[in-house]
């Protein structure tokens, strides 16, 4: 029973790359749930997206859809930055990973963050870095990474 | 004296865009100082340069040359994430920060995350963040920093 329960789950929340239309699926609110998230009109959302796209798979942008509700449950970002380093290396970054709250506990997050670290490793890069509170130490463990730095940050609003 | 003293230190150690050419000012093995990194060959080298130019200002690497020697002695670089959060907000992270052994003591370091904190600000960051080890904070707080995550890490290769 647990391998249906499993398999339904994933077939109900299954990660792909953002869409524009996903503005209308409640995208911008979920943002809302992990910090400051104005209200984003339709023309720089489009603005934005388009922007981003034109990375290509230096700057994607996971996201879950619940098959029930067609509304956006889990997302997290990665873009790719390019180094002189480690032999012109490249280095992945993870950012914005929110799991909607009523749907928390199904493991999720950890299909997001999988699915952006897979990104990165097929991108080639040597490493993929995120800062996380304290509190979420434990669930990045559990994905697979391990605390190394410290984060600096200077505000400038 | 102090005065000229200092003037004499900002005549000679000017922060200004990486160029081609550095790569024959000892820019590969400034970074050598801080990590691992092999001989970069002049195509790679061009390759990675053009890439990051093409760029504009979403990413600048920012060199020290050394007016007497005529060499690489510090260099940092920035890239500028664009998010969906924050209004469509934009965030700054510093990177690959370095100062010759040679030349420390004289506030390039400083010298150069100001540099890049000004790039920041000007190109309408609402914030800038870096990754450092704990022996560093003290430095990054003198440049305007505050500790403030924590830093994940997992490694591909």
């Amino acid at each position: 029973m647990q391998g249906s329960d499993s398999s339904g789950i994933d077939q109900r929340f299954q990660v792909r790359r953002l869409e524009l239309s996903d503005k209308n699926k409640g995208f911008i609110e979920l943002l809302q749930q992990l910090t400051v998230c104005d209200s984003v009109t339709d023309k720089d959302f489009e603005d934005r997206f388009h922007e981003l796209s034109s990375l290509g798979d230096d700057h994607v942008i996971a996201v879950i859809e619940d098959d029930q509700s067609g509304m956006i449950v889990a997302t997290g970002s990665v873009f790719i930055e390019k180094k002189f380093i480690r032999n012109c290396g490249k280095v992945a970054h993870v950012e914005d990973v929110v799991v909607d709250a009523n749907t928390r506990g199904m493991q999720l997050g950890k299909k997001i963050v999988g699915f952006l670290n897979d990104h990165a490793c097929s991108t080639g890069c040597y490493k993929v870095i995120l800062d996380c509170n304290v509190d979420n130490r434990t669930f990045y463990e559990k994905c697979g990474f391990k605390q190394k730095e410290v984060q600096m940050v200077k505000y400038f609003i």
